[in-house]
């Protein structure tokens, strides 16, 4: 990367400072979640709200901020990375320099007390507990939307936090084009002759060793062309994928005694995360063009190895083998079709993290119609029980019994986190649209059945990862795919797996 | 606590920043000895560096040295507490304020390549290579000493950085007092009837599993009263112990597969480290009476539960069933007598990191009178390894063939560290004096005899630990123990351990 003009070459210096401690907070915050002693959670949250401050002071610093408007009013014959490098500084800034100091503050002390009510509320099944909270946390986010300003939607600003530039209307648009579809393809699968929606592999009766599942999501990482020298695996509640440098991206796993799936299909989606951040034009690291640039196109890579690698029926025919001397006294019965099924196991349900590749965006589009109506007041936050249940009826052709599994279900609220969701499911359209074009340049399916995942990584590498943040996620779509975001791809990838798999008609 | 003065109040939220910003900067450390990925160490480095550069800012900070130096002229009427907060900071502050920042960078530029040059001399055996290393590294400490000021001694700046209020004169009158009973001790040793320098019990034949040795080791660390809720056990190559919170003490291990000793002593001596920080006073956290006072108490109080406990005759006949239901195959046919001799194993080496507890202190000793005549110009750097070859053989009976064995054996020096190792063998001295005034108090054998460390832990904390920084290390030996500094205790406790263990006549 070559910076000439002197304006940003300190804007690049003043940013260094903000890396290299949002990297030091990441080591503290891994560190929380694998390995800190119960005892010392007061302790740690106080180094890292200290950080937290010395990160806001930092991009609330006058100079910097002087710099940064100047910076933006430079002649657009600056290079693409400095231009980029400027919209990324004001994109991450926004937040800083638009939300007053005490209304942020504010929005962490409302959150952390409804964070208590939401665990009490989820656990008592009793809605009224988190009411007011929730009408809280979202009196303060209309007012963070205010002062960050929207054009007619305050829930775009929220949405725009997350994924840069998306829009309620944009969203909407995506999500309607999928939602008949995906409902129609859920039933037809429940009615298929094939279809089941248990197994007696990954029920109470198997026992899958720890190690075992180990060694088989090592020797997958592997596969994938993850390098352990800059990273590892741990173990924590949820899993998750954290960069503490340029080469030390590390992830996150858990196991379950008696499903072998969630940890072989966790690592394959943090691994994807890594992937991503581990590709990254090195020259990128500790500038505003360092990391993924989204959290849609982060979805879209883990979701992307996830579903349509790690589940690819073509590749699990490749695995099964393995799969079979991993867990001799368990799978070795089973076809390679068998295990095909197994793994893509379709089961509408009401809780999203349970939930399979089909059901999955529904479980997002819910989340996103609700949060929308509420911020535009078509509905009071009493109402969303209510509408909950309408939709998950509608969407899965089951209601939740208790609101503990319907709208007290995620923690995302409790947060004050609005308009993250949708990232989610965007992602999976990302992703169906990235393979679409990848199969046109290798032979995707040919290398699966090989069991050879370096090509794509390759592919990846080359065409996204390598990137970072220098295009903002349409840009990057166009650049890459040659158009625009086309949710039919992954209707029509959905639907070919699925016909296939569950023999429809 | 009671902070009433408003300066020191001041003072306080200062010192906080300094105290969560080095915290943080632990966590990284320890991060970086226990889980860094190799290709990570770089990006580690510059996390730490700038770290430390925002830590070396606020002890510059040119309001809080004005208060200091205001708190520094405060009627003597303020509580013992403040006055050791205004005193501890004008001790740790020192260096920053008295040498300058060009002087600090030099320093740790030439000590990074004199780091990579003493690798190569010691890889190759070759002084020639460290020497003018060596050579700058003392120059540059002779230039930190005069900006440190010192009345006679440049050397005594140096150990008073590592442990207050040390001179030269005042270790050269507790070593010269143990040295030559020392020196004659272990030939008593060597020449009595049951003597051995090896065991067919820790040498190639045998195999300890890294599994036995952790489940031993977290037996002994619960029996010492660690509190695995506040901290937690790990490896890496060095063993070491550190604060990351008043209530997150970790320690590492390291396990050799042919010897289980290594384990069980190093785990006894940082958990004796842990113990001291774990049993400080909590409302002293986060403020400058956090921490062990020095590193001579913090060595006295890990070598004392190493030495004085963990390898006490009367704690291995209590420990030896469960050695041997721990290592069956390997230690059965052992008596406990025949255990406590392998455990206190004397033999003269070349080695200091190998010494056993007699021959300890002269590793110590050597170098400390070698360090003495280097900075006072009574030898000269290119003399170091004739030395170092005349003293070992006078101490130990041995000298080392080769310079890597001898003079260059140790890092410290490539650090640029002159004056740490005194507070190593000040360490045993305190820690005899404190074994001494304990028994007065608690049947100190009587319960090792049982097993009972419990009652160790709480004469420490009540005595020692929860005082934390509250008292020098003078002053603390004088108001635990009623008398200053006495070498004696030491040279008394072992002699009648070892006449006891080898029927000396």
């Amino acid at each position: 990367m070559k910076v000439t003009n002197p304006v940003i070459k300190d804007l690049l210096r003043h940013y260094r400072q903000i890396s290299l401690l949002s990297k030091t907070k990441a080591v503290l915050d891994w560190d929380l979640n694998v390995n800190l002693p119960p005892k010392a959670a007061e302790g740690r949250s106080r180094q890292t709200s200290h950080l937290a401050e010395l990160i806001t002071d930092l991009w609330l610093d006058e100079k910097f901020r002087n710099q940064l408007d100047k910076a933006s009013l430079l002649p657009s014959k600056i290079s693409k990375e400095e231009q980029s490098i400027v919209r990324n500084l004001n994109f991450a800034g926004k937040y800083y320099f638009n939300v007053p100091k005490e209304l942020i503050v504010e929005k962490e002390k409302v959150a952390s007390v409804a964070f208590m009510a939401w665990k009490e509320a989820k656990e008592k099944n009793d809605f009224a507990i988190f009411l007011p909270h929730l009408k809280e946390l979202i009196r303060i986010d209309q007012m963070v939307a205010s002062h960050l300003k929207f054009d007619k939607n305050p829930y775009d600003a929220l949405l725009d936090q997350f994924e840069p530039e998306l829009t309620a209307d944009k969203a909407k648009i995506a999500f309607d084009a999928i939602k008949p579809d995906l409902i129609k393809l859920v039933k037809r699968i429940q009615k298929s002759s094939g279809y089941s929606p248990t197994s007696p592999y990954v029920e109470q009766k198997m026992i899958y060793s720890r190690s075992e599942q180990e060694l088989l999501l090592k020797s997958v990482m592997k596969r994938m062309g993850y390098d352990f020298n800059a990273g590892r695996v741990d173990v924590s509640p949820h899993p998750f994928t954290t960069s503490l440098d340029r080469y030390d991206v590390r992830i996150t796993t858990m196991y379950l005694d008696n499903d072998f799936r969630p940890s072989y299909t966790s690592t394959m989606h943090e691994t994807g995360h890594a992937l991503y951040e581990l590709g990254i034009e090195p020259d990128y690291s500790e500038t505003p063009l360092e990391g993924g640039v989204s959290f849609g196109i982060h979805e879209a890579l883990s979701r992307f190895w996830e579903n349509m690698v790690g589940k690819n029926p073509a590749f699990i025919t490749f695995m099964s083998p393995l799969f079979q001397s991993f867990y001799p006294d368990q799978l070795s019965a089973l076809t390679s079709n068998d295990l095909g099924k197994i793994v893509n196991m379709v089961k509408p349900s009401n809780i999203r993290i349970e939930a399979d590749e089909v059901t999955y965006s529904l479980h997002i589009i819910l989340r996103f119609e609700i949060e929308n109506a509420l911020f535009n007041n078509e509905i009071k936050p009493e109402d969303a029980p209510r509408v909950w249940r309408e939709k998950a009826k509608e969407y899965f052709g089951i209601e939740p019994e208790k609101d503990s599994e319907g709208v007290l279900q995620d923690v995302h609220w409790a947060y004050g986190a609005f308009g993250y969701f949708p990232a989610y499911a965007l992602g999976n359209l990302y992703g169906a649209q990235l393979l679409h074009t990848m199969e046109k340049e290798i032979n995707f399916e040919g290398e699966l059945e090989k069991g050879n995942l370096l090509p794509i990584k390759g592919w990846l590498d080359q065409n996204v990862h390598r990137h970072g943040s220098l295009y903002l996620p349409a840009e990057l779509m166009r650049k890459v795919t040659g158009e625009k975001l086309n949710p039919r791809y992954f209707i029509n990838y959905l639907t070919k797996k699925y016909t296939k798999l569950y023999d429809l008609s």
